[in-house]
């Protein structure tokens, strides 16, 4: 597992609890000796105690030394520098499990693409981890289901057996380019719910939002290839929810400051300089609805309230007073 | 509007807000009466002060003399023996709006089906209003998007016309089968999620049940001759996540106390006799899946724990441990 992180840290520990021997890489040698120490991840995922057979190291050769599968745990606008450092480690041939949910900024390419044009990884090879999973809820063994995509089918069920326990439950699918497109885009969704709450408008403008929300979404990954189901399944609507609902999530926090009138930079500062998801999600997801010409109404708002100046409330009142229509 | 519960009370104001004139009858005369003296209706919508062109009465002839339109807000159950009593008083040819969402145990009609048959209303007059719109919140004149489902789309983009304001925005559609199907079992995934949230299962439970419910309703709706699209709406998604969402709904609380060992009848004593809608829902949606041959396995489950004395926590295992599969 490369990447320490919440998510990378659970998902390890996923699979330690699944019976498999587990190695994770932290990019910091402190988080790795303190996971050795105290087997807990302070920095990330405090309070969990990690399984005998999950193992950290700082060393990237000694965590990809002999492995049969990887996951790949980065964020997402860093995950063509990390590939460069990881690639001739990577062993030849095994499934390569991808955590990240974003589109590269600029180029326009999905995680699972970035993989394997700069990781040299043949894209029947590259496995989509995504659905309603919460690091923490996980982390604490509550039950999930999850989605594992792939274009073969049978690699996905490799890995399904691999990380199955009585908590974590991965559903497959062969849909990876609607697992990414909803993935990346739920984030703008939650950060557009965050900034309704922070407005104080109500659960049903969250789930209005929510709905219309994954309909924009669906259309841009139906222009891409996607498969509509994937939407509706866990992997858009089970993710959607979850992540919109979550009250800790980073875009909740983040959209309530937009809504009180903070700019973005104060905004990000005030969250310790950590940057909400949806913040670089909804540039890359602007991006690629203006080049394949779709119409993104949420998205379109959410970027112009982080990039434009445009104020909270006026966003809602532009979703709300469009022509009315049939649904 | 016949019917002054909170919802009823709700779209009675929202319909005053939109500048018409507004009959709101009560069954009960003390009902009527404190909202003639005082503005607000302290039994079902406490601190909301009603419009000035809004007024109640008890006697249904009143209510109903020279309208344009009636709306129909009694409880699913009772419809059918409402409708014995309004129906010589619904002036021909007018358009009447459900706002009940059930299907009638024993028949398995929906509630469109009542309307028309003993209300002698042709199917055309129906509207069913449903969508995620959460009373008290609009009430509070905060944005909903709600819909309004018709088979003439003509009469629903009158309705549409008639009840739009600034804070709340009806869409139309054609399908009244999905409406009311999405509209009846959302309240039986609430319950389930009412349960899960008792059992302290976190939000990637929730939001799994929320998807794979919605993925069962859609087939039975589609069974019926539902268009899929309406579940992927505001009236499938969007009713559903906000109803699955709010702490205050009956049926979270008393999936909570189910969740704690209390039977049925203890939980719904302890809610003062007061019956939540999935309780009733999961019986007659049951019913109906059986009748078509659908499998819905969270709606058998919740069934299973009101009825069959299923614990609540072998409820989530039995839909955790079905085999692993394809999405």
């Amino acid at each position: 597992m490369l990447g320490a992180g919440s998510w990378g840290t659970t998902y390890a520990k996923v699979l330690a609890d699944a019976g498999r021997d587990v190695v994770l890489w932290a990019r910091r040698e402190s988080v790795a000796a303190g996971i050795r120490a105290s087997r807990t991840n302070e920095a990330y995922l405090r309070g969990i105690v990690l399984p005998d057979n999950l193992y950290a190291t700082s060393d990237v050769d000694e965590a990809l030394d002999g492995v049969d599968a990887v996951a790949l745990g980065v964020p997402s606008q860093s995950m063509r520098e990390n590939l460069t450092v990881f690639r001739d480690s990577i062993p030849v041939g095994v499934p390569v499990i991808s955590l990240a949910k974003g589109v590269e900024i600029g180029t326009g390419l999905r995680m699972s693409e970035v993989i394997s044009r700069v990781g040299h990884i043949e894209e029947p090879r590259v496995v989509v981890l995504t659905g309603p999973n919460l690091a923490v809820e996980i982390a604490q063994n509550r039950p999930t289901a999850s989605v594992l995509a792939c274009v073969d089918h049978a690699i996905a069920v490799q890995v399904q057996k691999a990380c199955a326990t009585g908590y974590f439950r991965p559903y497959t699918i062969t849909d990876v380019i609607g697992a990414e497109i909803a993935g990346t885009g739920k984030n703008v969704i939650a950060l557009a719910c965050g900034i309704a709450d922070g407005l104080q408008l109500g659960l049903n403008t969250a789930a209005s939002l929510m709905t219309r929300g994954l309909n924009e979404l669906s259309r841009l990954g139906q222009a891409l290839g996607a498969d509509p189901a994937t939407f509706a399944g866990l992997a858009g609507l089970g993710d959607l929810v979850a992540t919109c609902s979550s009250p800790l999530s980073r875009n909740r926090t983040l959209g309530g400051r937009l809504a009180v009138g903070m700019g973005l930079d104060a905004a990000v500062a005030a969250a310790g300089g950590q940057v909400a998801e949806g913040v670089v999600s909804c540039r890359s997801m602007r991006d690629l609805a203006h080049r394949h010409g779709i119409d993104m109404p949420i998205t379109e708002a959410v970027f112009n309230v982080c990039y434009r100046h445009m104020a909270p409330a006026d966003m809602i009142r532009s979703l709300m007073d469009r022509p009315h229509t049939p649904e």
